[in-house]
């Protein structure tokens, strides 16, 4: 194949607010700079290549809907070449140098593992040729450890040595794979490490078991030269009742507990936060100042909706809060913003992969817009430090230094007069957040 | 006052299954033995002050329902006394020895801390006499540092100095009083611990503060002589959107980052599972395996709304569930079950009061006497144990013992043939179970 | 084929609550009379074909799991006929006389709908023999409107013409072969029936296509001689964001609307409930006061899960609960018990197929043999009837008999005396329900 | 009392969108046409009085935290007085013409219904003068049917009759006084129309109970020759398990089942949508196609919290979707957008009370004119029409008017050649959506 799977669409370009074409950029001016830094290398867009290249718009009731010009229906190598070659066209035209993967997306598999290996193999020669003369590479790579029957009990929590082992194979031949793609990062996304009843499962020792593999892991990283960041991406639910890795607190928690805090961050995702129960913010703030953001999936879900729609992020005011943690943060790399996000079912132009990935990319450049502007007026940061203020007292910081008990903030507070606290003042910056957007 | 309270109510007494006595337990028969332990010392139940002595009815659309007899409607310290002696009367009557409380349930606040600390000390002092002879002591004590609006900042979440030092000062408090009552453990839930935005909220912030604050009090704990066992009740939502004690698995790693998870355990309510999306027993499983299952909160809320609604725990299947995981505990001393349930709104009758804790101590008994089956059957228990049993392999043993890494597993996967899985059997273990309830 | 696909299953028997045996029935004893019906007659089961013959463990995350001894992985009549014998192997050793199908279910999708058609008459064909000489017939058919791309945007609601002629056209054909296999109802689940976005939906034209679309439906069930009942099916969302018979409620409102309440009845399922933010029991008592409760979908879902789980419903409180309706309700034939339930992705034992539906047998017997004493008993019932007793007063009967108005209930509530109202008693209601569980 | 209460606060105006004044308008513009219409006119705020001047911070856990100037701490007429010259002092200053009100908000309750009415109506007459020279009057009035203990288990839904009777003498008499003070319409939101357990509860009765209350006020509306509409106001959940008007569509099916759909429309709140898992646009538009959206109680909730937050709406792309529906409907007058939104707990200032409406007053203004850009530009309309635009063919209006079977519709999908469908195009439809906002 020498031709164009998309040949009507041109390169994407910035033409700016006032354009009404959908196959431009309003906001996202890469090579702009804002606070210093280009739109770029704060946002470093990823396509997630399960979702764009290998999602056909099957759901639970129903099966594919998508008909790619690129596709023919099976799931042989040549396939599989024709995909990758798809997938480096669309991120030339739509300008955007990482991408994602996992090892199963890209290949086929094969009779054995040896022959899945060979495939994979193949594939990652022809990206890596793709690759040459761009900055194209890999926000990262992971290994797909639940879709396949073997993986039904799960991989470093199935009750059975076996798929433990093969879990290990994949995992190893993925990491094998995403360094020599060049990629930044390796993502570990617990697909099933959960459980579906607890009557069946013995907690502790898949919790163990699991904790094991993550050590495993880091060491052959750096057997390997890997120099990457290992990521590990909370979600509370679905496809097991209970993930593991539940949400970010859970996932510092016992990354923490097996003493891996230092060789892991995390892969956060929006959609998983709200499956959660947190807001999308609530996650990224509490991975920042832990200092374990490592880097984003950049989706939404459906308020109403319990269970993972994985949509384009269009919602502005959501990304100007997301942006807000991330200039806090001094960006994300090596992270970036992946897409794991799928067009609707029911979208099957091949313009609408555009469309999406472009409302997405400019509802993150405008998030980035609206929060240098807030940060630049500095008034929502003067409202939050005055009201922390008293703890530069020397009450305040005697607290903080520990150098008083409960024996002297008694005395304390038995000698002091109550004064009415201030206002928490949410409606104020709540009035001033939004008039930033 | 020297009379009865609930002169129409005589002692509860055991009077077996096929009794239609509303006054009567039908499961519960303290003395009795299950599993080598009197039931009374498995289940350890204890009254809690708050819901059963404060309770008013009172809800967020409505005021007060409840015309208690001992209640003048006052807030004065005469009031609390017959509070008090309405308590002793009602533990004795239902024959159970424990009684939770919060300082400020159990007297009047002053016009100081001064007055108010003196108020306590007076209620303890009855409380004291009224003990004596008994076997009558509290389960735990703690401090309400919630309902005050000097609290609704936080407590040592608050922004303020001065309320941290008060908060520091009412826990100095309310732990020497349950010290001197004879309490055998020591509660803190964080009724404002968390924030209501997080666009006015310095997060990391509140959250060092907190830990400080927990260090400090064990610390006092530790001057003070007193020997019970301090405990975090997690709870992830209300009254504030976000309480940082959100599950057991997030609390837990709070405590370990501040490295204080020798310190503390956990003080686990069911309706609080619910709300953070997990089933009651997977909250208690997770303690337990952490070795962090302090005590409980005998409590549940109604699986279709989304706040706490702290009814008796009524449903046998989810109490046999919960003594399946007290018993692998080997029991939760000194830790027990406070009834941290309120009568309905609607329910006005003093005898009320006596059929929800009898309801309420017959189901937490009968989920004994079931969970005594299914262990002595062991049918669950073995096909949970043949699940996992390749992990005793060779094989299985060498991944345990760390003794092999990635490149000894891949080889495993390579060489290996693979074989279908065998079922996951949750439809048997769920017969199984459902056939000893 | 003609031999055995179970060949390791005999016929469930009855063997009382003592048993072990998975593969017996504890409570569920078919000819015994319960409240002067057989145990059979009340509960009228029925097998839900595209679970136990069409579902593969494929789930959102998972390729196929199972490998069932009939299936050739083709979508051949073959393997179609042979489905069929699996089926009524199943049902015979199950003991359980009736099926619910969709069209597709049973027969493949030819290249054209004339071809597909002759497919299903095929497979019918071998269905109505197989009957022959037994008392197995459907408890109800359908069409399955949901799967394919051509239904993407919905059916009767598609905004394309040519989509609603193709599910009319669908929807006459499977009505016709349930009437040929002896059917007794007919079901709507409008499966995409909803709406993904409001943004690209003109909502009122698509329910108003769908109104016109039952009309279409009724009068052609009369034209074809059908004396079934048509029952619609609620659920609020799954697949998409939200469908339009959301919840009992809200179907019955749409059927009056249209003047279609005397042609329809409802086809409830619990795990619907529970996504739409109900107790299974709200539902069945709407539809039961409403004289609208046609057929039951027994299954549950997980309280702590977003999406439809379809598992078989082993809860015995919540049984208890829905044969009280039942019995109210006094019977629901010619609707019944369809088991729309399925095994775990991770149960791939031919005989877990059997422990299934044995459990939910035994699940709804217990229930019904509990119920029967609750109601015998009468105390719940006088509980309740007491509470009401005041409409039974000369002012209560004339309110109700619309001879007052607010004048005179004015009048009323000026010259009375107010007093304490009684106790609502829900916690003695509940110790008196699980008493009898 | 003739002073101010606001005296630091001026008459708040429009200063357009640069300014960064808190106390100024940037986007209400009340003279301003929009769409042919003034912007007051579209919007018609309304002030509601209970969470203005009644709300105190009081929450489930906390008591309270405002310290208002003009509360003396009682319950007086005297307090009574000062409240509403507070409102009307507050309605001037903000601009705003309407107010809303319960009637125990705006007057004590007496020792008898008699004490009380006399106190309501000596307040309503100081209410009629200061609105005297003023275009101030109520947009609605409603009865405060669920604070009182005599309401627990309900009004028109209780099982007692004479508190039946006491709920009708209520309602007439806030009828009255919302018709003497000008009201455009009067609201029933059923506070404690429904049930906490279904296990003590004649749902039937209680429903039918229901709807002959309605009915009377129906018949004593026009006795008393009041104009206004009569609204219903959906709520699922909270105080009770389960709220009778649930949601739109079960509001609608209620009031049709009972003959009531043309003497009733309804009052839609943002917060109770989502709580009963609705956009809020869904519940406005599936009441705007059925012609009974009536008016509008502008709040919004948090969407990870399950109860009622009733926060004021601040979110733009939110407010755009709701003036699209309200465009469409041509307005909503008589009704309009009421406040019901409080301050939170912590927002103690009283200039919190003039941000806060200033924020939501703005935040709808900024959506009627993001609105107006989307309906003159056209662009999602069009997307819309050509969606259904078969439904225009020939065979579409065969459908529409009846006039073919499903034997005709099986004939055209016999003999057509099927094509792929076109894409739904939902990522455009939201790229347009928010190119606007």
């Amino acid at each position: 194949w020498e031709g164009e799977f998309f040949p009507n669409i041109s390169y994407i370009r910035y033409e700016g607010p006032a354009s009404r074409n959908p196959l431009a950029f309003k906001w996202y001016n890469a090579e702009e700079e804002i606070l210093g830094k280009k739109m770029k290398d704060w946002l470093r867009f990823s396509v997630a290549f399960w979702h764009t290249f290998r999602g056909d718009g099957t759901d639970i009731f129903g099966s594919s809907t998508k008909r790619w010009p690129w596709d023919d229906g099976t799931d042989s190598l040549m396939m599989a070449y024709n995909r990758m070659r798809a997938n480096f066209e669309f991120l030339k035209k739509l300008g955007v140098n990482f991408w994602c993967f996992h090892d199963r997306d890209i290949a086929p598999e094969g009779k054995t593992l040896k022959e899945t290996n060979a495939n994979l193999d193949a594939v990652v020669e022809l990206a890596k040729k793709l690759q040459e003369g761009t900055n194209i590479h890999p926000l990262w790579g992971t290994a797909q450890l639940f879709k396949h029957r073997r993986y039904m009990h799960g991989a470093a929590t199935s009750p059975y040595v076996s798929i433990y082992a093969y879990a290990a194979a994949q995992v190893k031949k993925a990491m094998e794979v995403t360094y020599e793609l060049g990629g930044e990062n390796f993502v570990f996304w617990g697909g099933r490490e959960g459980y579906q009843s607890l009557l069946n499962t013995d907690m502790k020792q898949e919790l163990d078991n699991m904790a094991l593999f993550l050590k495993l892991a880091t060491a052959y990283k750096k057997r390997l030269g890997f120099q990457g960041t290992l990521l590990l991406e909370p979600k509370p639910q679905e496809p097991t009742k209970h993930q593991y890795d539940w949400d970010v607190a859970t996932t510092m928690g016992f990354l923490q507990k097996h003493g891996l805090s230092d060789e892991f961050k995390l892969n956060i995702e929006c959609n998983h936060a709200t499956l959660a129960g947190h807001s999308c913010s609530h996650e990224l703030e509490m991975a920042r100042i832990n200092g374990m953001f490592g880097s984003f999936d950049a989706n939404t879900g459906d308020a109403q909706t319990g269970w993972d729609t994985d949509q384009f992020l269009v919602d502005i005011a959501e990304a100007t809060s997301i942006m807000l943690t991330v200039i806090k943060n001094k960006g994300i790399a090596p992270g970036g913003f992946n897409f794991d996000a799928k067009l609707r079912r029911e979208s099957v132009d091949v313009e609408d992969l555009f469309i999406a990935h472009i409302a997405g990319m400019d509802t993150m450049a405008r998030g980035l817009r609206n929060a240098e502007k807030i940060v630049e007026d500095g008034t929502l940061q003067t409202l939050v430090d005055n009201r922390y203020a008293s703890f530069e007292s020397p009450l305040g910081k005697a607290i903080k230094d520990g150098k008083i008990g409960f024996e002297e903030l008694e005395q304390e507070a038995l000698n002091s007069e109550e004064a009415p606290l201030p206002s928490g003042k949410q409606e104020l910056a709540e009035m001033v957040f939004y008039s930033f957007i």
